[in-house]
């Protein structure tokens, strides 16, 4: 497996070369001061190796990366009647886009688009208070990384709360045709402060084994989630982690993924390897536009494509 | 491997006794009259073994799995440029929806959808006669079949031309955003006849194989298809081979495949199977019923899903 | 002039006598319990006398019919710079649909559906306090129809804001768009009073008669609107006063209208008279039902059509 | 009335000096290569004087404009079980747009849009001929204007058939939902030469006349139309005259008018003016830009607009 290490080491220089790097999100103002010339690669192979190249070891906020580990969360607490409050289609539109939401009676079409995430966090909330359903969030993560120094930053999440019009929107929209049990502010409350989780590349390749190995958490050894249910996300995050850029990147990738506007990617080659991804500049849909490129090369020149016959 | 044969009967035999078989596509009238109550199964395996059960030696009209043959041989006619006239993202509406295609400025969302196929149609009729690019179709699945009796159901493709206005819709809406080089009639006409193939499962099944097999047909030897654009096709089946219930499908089976409003359905397990089914009773997608809880059944217990952990 | 109080009196018979009375707003629980058997209809002439019919004294929540009030304000304090703020088209759909704003950027459509007025609210409030913004829009409105007794029903105002989450949704989206200064709930509180003001038949006919005279208020002598904006205010309740039946209406009944889901309808007369109808029963687009053929028929008997020949 | 001639020379002059004259349509061939530099003005008074200025003798293609004589005719024909075929609301989209008839089930949002002017056609076509369903709408505005010169421009028809792909589209999407009893291209055929129609605006204001009094043809005495339904056509032209412009319209000009891509536009001040207005140049919204700006200063200067104060 000492190929893979060279792969990444060759694809960390291609990629430095690439004069278009995308453009950093501007619409939360922390993130905007990112700059577009970090990139970093980390792999996790299933016998636990940690292969990694460039700014691996810096964290950056991981958005709507948490929305998997969200899912994985409200799924332990609902169970499968969280899908009757969330659909499992790809939406066809924008990931903040709210006219799916109307024309669909409030019900999201899928849990890793804003509308489908904030649903979630009011599963996570319950009865209860913001304060612990974040906490348990960064628990999770803490445990399926094995790492108790993740942490949350503050100012993005303060930052996102205050400039998040459209997913108040969202919120409240999805309230509205009683889809929402908890007041707005407190449902963005908890999801904001999941989408500000920092993590470096090698931790979320960490925290995203458990995908990899058919939901067995190799840290702790507990089954964090049936195997039925681990390929189940695995195929969710191949129709829709990517929002409307889901097909392009199953077409090139042929790989589940899941992508934050922070730029960061989680990418899962089940049974293979968990690899996590970080070029803060963006495509126009808003995927990691470095990142995207780097995981084909990676995933084409290593073999890892699903599709890929095996046997 | 006695045990897919198994696993075939029992399929077989619960689907039989299932109460609600779905309702059978009425808008083509001679499709309206095939029985709810046929249902059929082929499985071909890697090293070429054909397994069956129930109607499996019966055509049907394979109906919009023809646009996979389509897109086959439109790859191989206008190479990656074909992906300047059709998108690969889900389309997140009706597999006979127009609106997508005034919003995109009619480039239709991906070549499964009709508009999409439409627009393949246009590519595979070039500049010669409909006749010609109808027979060069057919040749094609006899070919990857190895089969010379399959044959168009000219009655089928007849009343589908007197009654598709929805499609002639699509064609002028392509062609008023040129994209469409042909006449509207004759691009329909190449349209139709590759929809109205009738092939039963083992013949699909055969017909299959090149895509679990990287691009190669065993029949002949020859490589269909790159195994480059073989993963792709394979990743579109998954992200858009069953409309609006894509996500659904690949949820819940784990597999790609492709679904006809004829009942039919092609799956496959990349290097190790190509799977079709046929059950004529459609669920609220315009997919077959028992022909998808069929295959959720087969890909689960048989451990088939590419989401399954591997090594 | 006898045959107007004549024709208002059949016309309150003939309303009395009609089994099918629409269906009574029920989303604002204080709404809900109104009687569908009230009916009530008011209509002041251009030289000041006032003829009614049925419960016209009685006191019913305006709603919508306060966008009209809105605009005349919001008119006065950002002159024709609002109309970089929000459309004069309409919308072609529902009144509180929030695709429209998606598609348009956060510029509403008109200001007489929710996302338009909830604009108006934010330049009526300004840089001030809900608390002015609100005792604003009230004295206006007790001025235009020379009655301090005009007040807000609380308990409307609070339980619309109370349940009010597709309105949030509208007012985020805006402000999400940059079209929206003051923050959200500070806005809606502003909205939600004028909705909840509660007036007579009487009362409304007499607060309309500046849009029948030109923008001048008969009761101080002074001109709230030119001419000039006067008319075009009428013309904006042709075109959209009924939301997605406004060409219905004008269709019908030949004159600018404006309802309210409390079951009123201000009607303008130009030059002629000003009419207020109330029913609470509501059709399919929210607009009266009994109101709506009460005023077809008074326009159509009086001859009172801007489409009537004149000369 | 020396002064309406005299506002006429006024606005013919003010209209020469705009620099922006807007843009030709170029869709159909014929009508890119006329003057944007073209001007003409054309009103009838009420008691039959023609005032006219600037090329309002040279005629010009009156397109959409046809939709007026072609719902005229059409109501003739099927009465009001017409409107079961047609609705009578804005469309709030752009005047070939075909995403409002998916959502609507086939039927067109009003007679105005090209979906609509199009089932207006398949009832003018009946169970006749294309031949005479043309010969009835071009004898209906010869005996309107009482002008037999007026012709058919078959090169213009010709042209709108090999192009109108858009037209074709949307013909097929109303017979796939039921709502075009004869075939897409014999529908066509009747609804290009209607289109094709080629008047002065001399020609087209004698035409309007019946409009302006109420339904009634002064050159024949005979009632084209009855009162009642004039003053709907009105309202109509009023609110859906302009497609996604008429809001803007009514608020401008205060006037029912109905506008061509040729650059008319025909305006009705109901028992006082029939006017035609001709500027080649279009807004984005397709309505003749110099046409728009001229009609709002004569209504405005005249005092025509049916929301000035009458009595």
């Amino acid at each position: 497996m000492a190929d893979i290490q060279h792969l990444i080491d060759i694809i960390v220089e291609e990629m430095r070369e690439r004069p278009d790097k995308g453009r950093v999100a501007d619409y939360i103002p922390p993130l905007a001061h990112v700059s577009p010339d970090k990139f970093g690669m980390a792999v996790v192979l299933a016998d636990g190796r940690m292969l990694c190249g460039g700014d691996a070891q810096e964290p950056f906020s991981i958005q709507s990366i948490s929305k998997v580990f969200s899912l994985t969360l409200a799924l332990g607490m609902a169970g499968d009647g969280l899908w009757n409050r969330v659909g499992r289609e790809p939406s066809g539109s924008a990931f903040n886009s709210i006219v799916q939401l109307e024309r669909e009676q409030g019900v999201p079409r899928n849990p890793f688009i804003n509308a489908g995430a904030i649903v979630m966090s009011d599963i996570i909330l319950g009865r209860g208070e913001p304060r612990e359903a974040i906490g348990q969030t960064l628990r999770l993560v803490r445990d399926l990384a094995g790492d108790d120094m993740i942490a949350i930053d503050e100012h993005v999440a303060r930052a996102e709360l205050a400039t998040g019009f459209r997913n108040e929107a969202l919120a409240a929209y999805a309230k509205a045709f009683g889809n929402l049990n908890n007041e707005v502010d407190r449902v963005l409350g908890v999801y904001s402060h999941a989408c500000a989780i920092a993590m470096s590349c090698a931790q979320l390749a960490m925290a995203g084994r458990y995908l990899m190995l058919g939901g067995r958490n190799p840290e702790t050894g507990k089954q964090v989630l049936s195997p039925h249910r681990t390929r189940r996300i695995n195929a969710l995050m191949m129709t829709c982690g990517h929002y409307d850029n889901s097909g392009e990147f199953a077409f090139r990738v042929g790989l589940p993924g899941k992508s934050g506007v922070g730029g960061g990617i989680l990418l899962i080659a089940p049974g293979v390897a968990s690899v996590a991804v970080w070029a803060p500049g963006l495509n126009a849909q808003g995927n990691s536009l470095l990142g995207s490129i780097a995981l084909e090369r990676l995933a084409g020149r290593a073999g890892w494509s699903v599709f890929e016959p095996r046997g």
